[in-house]
């Protein structure tokens, strides 16, 4: 298959994008909702159940793999396609969010980033040429530039010049897939085999929260010809207008014909905001890690199923829900699992949040090819209440 | 259904026996393994899998649910088969043995024992009488006497004692169903509903490691007339041969027409070479709870997956294995996940330590059918290294 992106239709009153990416492994629905698989597993749950929840990527974490298993390891399997079971198109970062998030006693200069890991202390060091390696090694059918994601706060100066960093790098990766696009990835063996050439390599925009930063890079990524755009360094902290600020300014710039990722976002009313401001992809650790706190999501809030509430809760999580969890288990039945720390509580609320999270972006497919996007999103985001607002029917 | 044991075939060259129980909740081929759900989920699997892997029934601990989530609880959700989604047969246990193994602060007196839970320390009182309105409650298909469990070792004077008053206990729950038959667990709504005449009642044997206590405590059960006997107070510590003379005593008392349980047993061999002493049913924490440590049983022994050895390997935990684990995941993926504490990697186990109970009691039934159980016995044995010294191919 040739990569490709094709947009599929376009909402009238916003910015909302219905299209579809064909990648190698198989093809992804836009908007899309992309379940993270940080160590080569989506946490709580399978690859057969991924599939039966109609997931069509998963994101797999380059830092932690890097660190364990390690390279060698996945190399020796032929990939990560092969490791961990997963036959659908898998997206791969570039581990730069990890390495400025995780490891100890960074140094990070114009070649790239000195680091030690958080396991073990290891030293190891990552360019934008070894990102790129190292994803290809992965085999990710999207793979994304190398980028340093600042702090929220962040001073304009230490911006500006990072950003600029920012756009360098990106220009080494462009550069070492245009000089590797044909014999990199080549030792993948297995059905997963396939030319690098074949995988999208995304751009990254930073910029912090500062205009002239986010438009300017924005439009330097863009000049470099990615196959996508992702926007980084946001949902750091700063508070979700700033947030919505930060992607509306880098969007200006992005063409329209490619597709657009808002890097590890966000609440479902912010999926839908984004959606609005023309996001295409989504990767977030809500619904996975909630739920292991024994969080679940509805079209109404969150609710958190420890509560005493929901001791006799005869219903399932949300009513007329068609995931595995609502058909079989009763509310009382998944708090009981969760109080007693049994593991089929997190995994059946894993499988309800993941559900609702692709649900979401399904919904919002056929609301956007209707024409009904924009009643769909104002009616979602006032019936959503915010976590600690919550009110439970 | 009416309740019903009825034998198939018997071993020429042993006590091996394969027999059919029917429940009102399904029929439950023996020799049998009933995987443990003590807080009314089998650890890491769902009762879709446990259907997938062809359990026949599973255990509820009364202790733990009698504790967490209480009585109340699992009457308004109309039994445990309700609130757990498991509409195959259910054993449940006395909640004796982890009284004496759990709980704090007991005091046994002739009328039952008081004691404080584990978990919060509330004081709770069970008789032979309480015990069985619990395990009426609960919906048990199979229900059990309320016994003491003496550790090991144990003095003889306190074991006679001790094995005297279980049989007066043993007694009173008998006399409790028999005034109850007609009217208790009515109260269960929903389509797990039927007469709690329907349940099995099983008598426990006790008498530690005396000959003539075993001997004596055996007929006394018999005497009061059960749907089946179970050997309790074994693997309690004491060393093999002790356990095996135990369960040879107490079976020479057995009838031939009634079901066999040994409780809280075994290692794989253990089960083979208990068929051959008589015993029909076995429960074991062993799969469930050695899966969570990345321990595997395979023919040849147990493996622990989170050896070095296994980091590139390719190979099912088990060559030709039919479980799920097995058809899809490597050793080298599983033990990546155990290292890096992915739930993933203990259901992954979990799933092939059941498969390989299941299993074994399924061949073991095949082999008694075909009359050849005790070469396969035997070559079993002799094939499977026990844990410390077990050699990986």
């Amino acid at each position: 298959m040739q990569k490709e992106f094709e947009l599929v239709a376009t909402d009238r009153h916003s910015k909302a994008r219905r299209g579809c990416l064909t990648t190698a492994h198989g093809a992804i629905d836009t908007p899309a909702f992309i379940p993270i698989g940080t160590q080569g597993s989506v946490k709580g749950v399978s690859p057969r159940e991924l599939r039966e929840l109609n997931a069509q990527i998963v994101l797999g974490n380059t830092y932690h793999l890097f660190v364990r298993p390690g390279l060698d390891v996945i190399k020796h399997f032929g990939g990560l396609h092969n490791f961990m079971n997963w036959d659908g198109p898998i997206l791969t970062d570039s581990g730069g969010f990890q390495i400025f998030s995780l490891a100890k006693l960074r140094k990070i200069t114009e070649d790239g980033v000195e680091f030690q890991n958080h396991i073990d202390g290891t030293r190891a060091f990552i360019s934008p040429e070894i990102a790129m390696e190292i994803q290809t090694a992965l085999g990710g059918d999207i793979t994304m530039t190398l980028d340093e994601c600042v702090p929220y706060p962040c001073e304009y100066d230490y911006a500006a010049q990072s950003t600029e960093m920012t756009a360098r790098w990106a220009k080494r990766c462009r550069q070492w897939k245009r000089l590797n696009s044909e014999t990199a990835g080549r030792e993948l063996a297995g059905p997963s085999t396939r030319r690098f050439a074949d995988s999208f390599l995304f751009g990254i925009v930073q910029g912090a929260t500062f205009e002239n930063l986010r438009r300017e890079n924005a439009q330097a990524i863009v000049d470099l010809d990615f196959d996508g755009y992702a926007i980084g360094g946001v949902s750091v902290g700063e508070p979700e207008d700033e947030m919505m600020r930060a992607v509306e300014w880098a969007e200006l710039s992005l063409p329209g014909n490619k597709p657009r990722y808002a890097m590890g976002l966000g609440t479902p009313p912010q999926l839908l905001e984004l959606i609005a401001r023309g996001m295409d992809m989504f990767d977030c650790v809500l619904p996975t890690r909630l739920a292991r706190n024994g969080t679940a999501f509805t079209a109404k809030g969150t609710v958190n199923l420890k509560n005493a509430e929901f001791i006799l809760d005869k219903n399932p999580i949300e009513q007329n829900c068609a995931c595995d969890a609502c058909r079989e288990f009763s509310r009382g039945y998944i708090r009981h699992l969760i109080k007693a720390e049994e593991i089929l509580g997190l995994r059946l609320i894993t499988l309800h949040n993941l559900h609702f999270y692709l649900n979401l972006m399904s919904q919002a497919r056929t609301e956007i090819e209707q024409g009904t996007f924009d009643q769909f999103r104002k009616a979602f985001v006032a019936e959503y209440k915010t976590r600690d607002a919550v009110a439970i029917e």
